[in-house]
């Protein structure tokens, strides 16, 4: 697996709730201490968590206003990093700062940028849509994952591993079918996966969900886009046939997305957070949750997998892989993120 | 301790009771993952425990007649460990296949060749001819040892330690003393210490056995065997002065087989397989009970001792030992243990 | 942190109540493994615990009168770690001999020497003396830090550490205050720190302790003392104003000793071993409880962050650390230890 990580980047640090107001919240991120707290005006911040002082984790301290009073020896530092207090002594000494990560609220995630601040460009941060179009209803978590974060990418990237691990969960609402046409794209800031078959039956999870008739002819999509380094967003769908099921119009169908921010936590684990969103309605959540709860116990299914993967890894990293036609997304994911470290390598 | 393996030899991958039908078990031999399981017919088969794909262990899959069908994508493989299918595509992949170990199933265990195949031949497995043979009762188990596999054949190699560490468990029912001749052989396939006492009085544990009489003369013997790499043989006995109690025959006798084998499971952690054989009449099964659990007890005592000895191995394994006169034996299945890795070494 | 250990030099290896008669007590001192124990007489002995046959652990063996007897193959050491007995044969391989410390007993602790025993002067010992002096009522203990032994030097080197993370504990007892006047001394034998503060208000702890009177002026005094590679004392006290307060001189006074004797256990754990002493009149124990109680509160609030300093020097040991001038003799205490590792690593 990749034995380093995408720096210059937007990185879910936590989910907006996970970050509370008067608390002090260790993550590592990278494999660096991070300590992510509120403002009082509310506003994430996200330090090293290692006072320049003496190393000790500013997340055993306290919040004093919009700074964190280190724990040790008070040392205080604002949200931009710089230490603006030092109880024993008046003057702050020259270089007594800590790294401050640049940070963006948006679509409940904490995002933190890992790279040079310089570039840290908002514009940059991924678009998790369904989690703020009031139009969907989702439900999210972090999964802590024992694994290299490019086994999860892999994972997702690949629909060929649906009807085989989740043959009793998600096999009878996913699309995978080898007969069913795949469509690979790619450009330097994604790669997609779209799969779409017209006319077809609709299968019983979803004429449960959107009271599809048993002689209606549907169209079916399943569409999955990798953003690099750790976005990957799924549309999986119905819609009667000849409307138009490209995924925003509704009519008789079934939208729903399923949203997966990776961030590695070390090179062999990784958080994983991720939420399953359905824009159709549903009066009593029941559906919504029962969806939710479909794919989690899929993702479990992944999660144990993926830790085999990585003891066997452990034990001899040095192992060929056979790659099948169904790995082409998965091969050009690891690419693209290969070729985004090693620019970073030469600066 | 030696840092290698021997590598092209049989092994002791797991008791035949081990590996049933219906289940896939992995193991880890010389540090490799394998899977071990049986066919419909119930031939054992041990298959790398890694997908040739993504790496997977494929003891977390299935079992399809004889073959093991990996958990993350459908891909199965025969015994051979050729893949013979690939769900997602019709092509089979070049090189799409994973190592199968040769197995041979012989007196109650399931043996490996960890080399090259090509020299897998099966008139090399170890005899331990008492496990078939009906004139003998016996049980045995698998024990796992935190230590390097070379403390413990050091520790079956060595007759002076049953005495101190073992005061209160073998010591009566063993031979050494140091008054008693001890014979040292070897060549290049073995390790010999055989040791003989002539016309003395029976121990309080034999007695009991075969019911000698107190005043009985007998004739006591202990020898010892090392088959490298992990074999080691010891036969207790004792039997009426004057009659052949070479070994197998019969008479007023007792004879007791320890059986041996050593599988590493890394460079610091064993897997050791023993078992204990009587040669004489056992209604009640109770004798043989009692010896087992004897025996058992002071592989306890080992056990402990050499998880000290690998723990002030891993604090300094430079440190130098000196060697005493009852070493001999030790020291040269250490030296054929080292001349056996060298040779693949250079190739 | 320093990623070796001062070698020439006496370390406490245990509370002398730690080494009992009969039993064998095994302590890793820099890395090293020790067997502690004492002769028939009461004599404290360390032998290196590792066998010099086979590196089994000494402590799992037994005594017989002032000799170890290895629990493997029974030979015996005596105190200077000389094998004097190979129960299975008559002679003493040469060069079968282990390590042994020079041991002093003194001040309820019990010292080995971790360099060349030629060099093991007892006068070197450092001086616990009111662990000795009757005068003084004390209480001790040891605690295991998770954590490199520097940490813990710096931590009892720094007054500024104090009000911070004591805040709910220590801050009104000791001394620390910005406007307080700090004199720093150092040679090549200790580093001091001392701090004195005269004609002021009692505080209330020592008001409790020592019958001052609301309106008394008294002088207050808090003095560190570290002696490489691992003693600290500190003097905290306070006397009437124009009496003699240096520390000795009996009054209307109160002093107290924090006394800690630091021994590294490996690089990253260490065994810190303090006591809490008090020279005033306290006839039912409680005042003295009551101090013990509130300093070891205090130092379980340090062990928590020197757990999480170490954390994060595992994370990358290379970060820099800004240093503020209350940090002079932390600085001064390192330079002072790394001198000491430099000469022993030319020899």
């Amino acid at each position: 697996m990749l034995a380093e990580f995408v720096k210059e980047a937007w990185y879910v640090a936590a989910w907006e709730h996970e970050v509370q107001r008067l608390s002090l919240y260790r993550r590592l991120v990278l494999g660096e201490p991070i300590v992510l707290y509120r403002t009082p005006e509310g506003r994430a911040v996200a330090l090293e968590d290692r006072c320049c002082h003496r190393h000790a984790p500013l997340s055993h301290g306290t919040l004093r206003g919009d700074r964190v009073v280190c724990a040790y020896h008070g040392l205080e530092f604002d949200p931009t990093g710089a230490c603006v207090r030092v109880p024993s002594q008046n003057r702050i000494p020259q270089g007594a700062r800590i790294r401050s990560y640049p940070v963006v609220e948006k679509d409940h995630f904490v995002w933190i940028w890992t790279g040079d601040p310089a570039d840290a460009d908002p514009a940059l941060v991924p678009d998790f849509l369904p989690l703020r179009d009031p139009a969907y209803r989702w439900r999210g978590e972090r999964l802590h994952v024992e694994g290299n974060y490019v086994l999860i990418i892999e994972n997702l990237m690949d629909l060929t591993h649906l009807p085989v691990l989740h043959a009793t969960t998600l096999a009878s609402s996913t699309i995978p079918d080898n007969e069913i046409p795949v469509c690979y794209s790619s450009n330097e800031r994604e790669i997609r996966v779209d799969r779409r078959i017209e006319g077809t039956a609709p299968p019983p999870y979803f004429r449960m969900l959107a009271g599809f008739e048993p002689n209606d002819r549907v169209d079916r999509w399943m569409n999955t886009r990798f953003e690099p380094p750790g976005s990957v967003f799924i549309d999986i769908g119905a819609a009667l046939s000849g409307t138009d099921a490209s995924g925003s119009v509704n009519g008789r169908r079934v939208g729903t997305w399923n949203l997966n921010a990776i961030t590695p936590e070390t090179l062999t684990t990784t958080h994983y957070f991720w939420a399953q969103a359905l824009d159709f309605a549903d009066e009593d959540a029941s559906i919504s949750e029962l969806d939710f709860q479909l794919v989690r116990s899929a993702f479990l299914e992944d999660l144990a997998i993926i830790k085999g993967q990585q003891e066997n890894l452990d034990l001899d990293p040095g192992v060929p892989r056979v790659n099948l036609a169904a790995d082409k997304a998965g091969v050009q994911s690891r690419r693209l993120l290969q070729s985004m470290i090693k620019p970073a390598d030469c600066q």
